[in-house]
């Protein structure tokens, strides 16, 4: 039992409490965004928070296995850890205290998820997962703590239909949550991997080339050869590189641009031809709606992407809304078997933030409705008969005594979005309702 | 980094991954819940999942403070104590390695919550929480470690108005989600203390007798006298609860139980009054759909509870599958502020459970249609083209590459749910939709 001192009734670093409107807000964009993924065929899974520790680090996560929030172990298992460092006067093993985690994001749990259950799933299992995560970030401004993710993968189809159709699905949830004016960009692995191999650099340190590459639009091109240079790669690969991207015409169609790079890389033609299908499929299916276009310097930071990688961005905001792509390799770590996935995930906090800063209200489908009795006159069985009423009419009620500064309550009512009253003066069939 | 030893795909223990049926039913609960106590006028709120664990170990919890899931301190902090220890050779503190813990219960983070958003709140202030709680629980039959909590709380409302709302919404779900037969069985603290105070017993051990009391209907009024004994509580005390008890008509409506009780033990005429216009009130208002009755030896574990106490029973199960009460102090506790509260909160898991063992099939909105494409024939742009159609007809529509064996292929679209067909060839316009 802790002592009595006075605990603080914030919630803790990094996370959030939500208030009504925040919670309409959020449920919202949810119910959107599951409603559009299920017209495209997908079905919503769940996992538990938390994952066997060993899962968690094994590595999939990149940087973000330096963030997991580990659960202490309990009872005798964690009395031994400690008894045993104490009689052997070791310091007690950091590794040895947790046995659990919270996951850092949905695709970890999701792989563990589709080898344990694969014999009860569809195949292809086309999945949709929202859920909160954990990361213990250093605390500052829009990072969180907990926050909500929102993914669709698919399992089994080792097409670009695939990509298609997650790129579609993810398309159309965003016109629907009043997004516009944003743009797909997509790249592949095996692009990126022939731009390496074809400039000299080393095949064990593609990904350190790949990860300076991403920041060609923050730092240009002279700040790309500039920190390539600083990490000690061949001077011959940084300057071909600088040549190939100096020459990429900005102004050509992103077809066009494509053939060039794959030409002059002679990069995997399947990898060519899928990209090419990707981008005259979803050209003409967003009939303007949307664009899409190829960006050679497109990485995406997990190392565990083998193929198209893409991301959605927004016009007036420099972050992406939307990441995903190609993950051939990773359910085989698993579980032994070689099954194709593919996924892609909405940043959703980024796209309720832009949501909340733009003064976006989410359509009703009930009317509220306020009633005020006064409890000095009124019964409480006739002041529930009538609220009953009022529901069988479809509004939302809620019952409030009458305090003394009535004029104060309406406009409190109206402010929590209430927008009709009924003051109780006994009429338990027909109360009266008017506008606030 | 850990090493490359298997790792199981199972969750962990007493957690469950839930495949799209299982979301569909829980979904369809939670959708269900949400709308009719949206009706009575309460909103959504969420807090985060991990609470300072100060907070949480502080004692509102009862027997849960031991099942708390600990979160360990991370970097300088964490390895401070362990250095501390090693340094002194002193075995570490156990309670010193965690700073955060997974919330066991929603009342407490609702608590912490209120006291620190009151002002942007309505008052009173009328509560919805759908949210998973983890509890440490020994591992067993129907006994997770993860699950779902859904309750309702009212703040600041001091008369019984609270309680019957709650009643009315919660029984209003139950009858929504396909539950009938069912009855409110209600009490107060205050004529529970009345009881134990008439019969003799120390009012520093009302707890105590409490506890034993509530085991009334599972090991009948003897096994309580003899368990009373064992506690050591004076024979007088225990002799004159078990005339007490055994006098009591059985056949007696509730309000005349209720007022032979009162007013042999002289018990706190409010709680009374309050109790009597509940069973009135609910009584008329639920027409017969579901009983409401006084239940004497109704306890509910929690210490917190201050007036009336309730539970909802199904016929058929010894659980019951609902549970609230008033809690009048608990704010106070944390804010300094005196605000009644009153929560109720539905045993979601066993709800969802009953409707599974009972093979309940939510009702859907949408149909889902598998379209299956020849991958060596049909073009990847007509296929999309296709399948937008089906989705502009309303179709949920999953594509699907044929497989050898084609009427295995649609049996298995079928085992999903899937109810129209259409095998393409071609025909991006109107596409030929049958029934599977």
């Amino acid at each position: 039992m802790a002592s009595d001192t006075q605990i603080s009734s914030a919630p803790q670093s990094g996370m959030r409490d939500f208030t009504p409107a925040d919670v309409r807000l959020r449920d919202w964009a949810t119910g959107v965004i599951t409603s559009t993924y299920e017209q495209f065929g997908f079905t919503k899974i769940e996992t538990p928070a938390l994952e066997n520790i060993n899962l968690l680090r094994r590595g999939e996560g990149g940087e973000n296995l330096q963030l997991i929030f580990e659960v202490l172990k309990r009872g005798d298992k964690l009395d031994r850890v400690l008894s045993d460092a104490h009689s052997k006067a070791t310091k007690v093993d950091r590794l040895e205290l947790a046995d659990m985690g919270l996951r850092f994001d949905l695709t970890v749990p999701l792989v563990r998820f589709y080898s344990q259950n694969s014999n009860e799933l569809p195949h292809p299992f086309k999945a949709i997962q929202i859920g909160s995560v954990w990361r213990a970030e250093s605390a500052q401004q829009g990072r969180y703590r907990q926050f909500t993710q929102c993914d669709i993968d698919m399992f089994g189809v080792k097409s670009e239909i695939a990509e298609i159709e997650l790129l579609q699905a993810t398309s159309e949830a965003l016109l629907k949550l009043d997004f516009e004016n944003f743009t797909i960009c997509i790249n592949d692995r095996r692009i990126l991997a022939a731009i390496a191999a074809f400039c000299g650099f080393e095949e064990n340190r593609f990904d350190s080339v790949f990860i300076e590459l991403d920041k060609l639009d923050k730092i240009g091109l002279d700040g790309v050869v500039r920190e390539l240079t600083k990490d000690g790669h061949p001077a011959a690969a940084v300057e071909k590189l600088k040549e190939l991207i100096a020459a990429l015409d900005p102004t050509a169609d992103s077809v066009t641009l494509l053939n060039t790079l794959a030409e002059k890389t002679s990069a995997d033609a399947e990898a060519v031809k899928g990209l090419q299908s990707i981008l005259a499929v979803i050209g003409e299916h967003s009939q303007g709606r949307y664009k899409i276009k190829f960006e050679p310097s497109l990485v995406r930071g997990m190392g565990y992407y083998t193929g198209p990688i893409f991301e959605i961005k927004c016009d007036g905001y420099s972050y992406s809304v939307a990441g995903g792509g190609r993950y051939d390799k990773m359910v085989a770590k698993m579980s032994g078997r070689d099954v194709p996935a593919c996924g892609f995930s909405i940043g959703f906090e980024r796209i309720v933030g832009i949501l909340a800063d733009k003064g976006f209200v989410p359509p009703t489908s009930t009317t509220r409705l306020g009633l005020i009795f006064d409890p000095g006159r009124d019964q409480v069985s006739d002041v529930i008969k009538a609220a009953g009423n009022l529901r069988k009419q479809g509004f939302a009620v809620v019952t409030q005594a009458k305090k003394k500064d009535v004029k104060k309550q309406i406009e409190q009512l109206s402010a929590q979005g209430i927008a009709r009253l009924c003051m109780f003066r006994g009429e338990v069939e027909n109360p009266e309702v008017k506008d606030i």
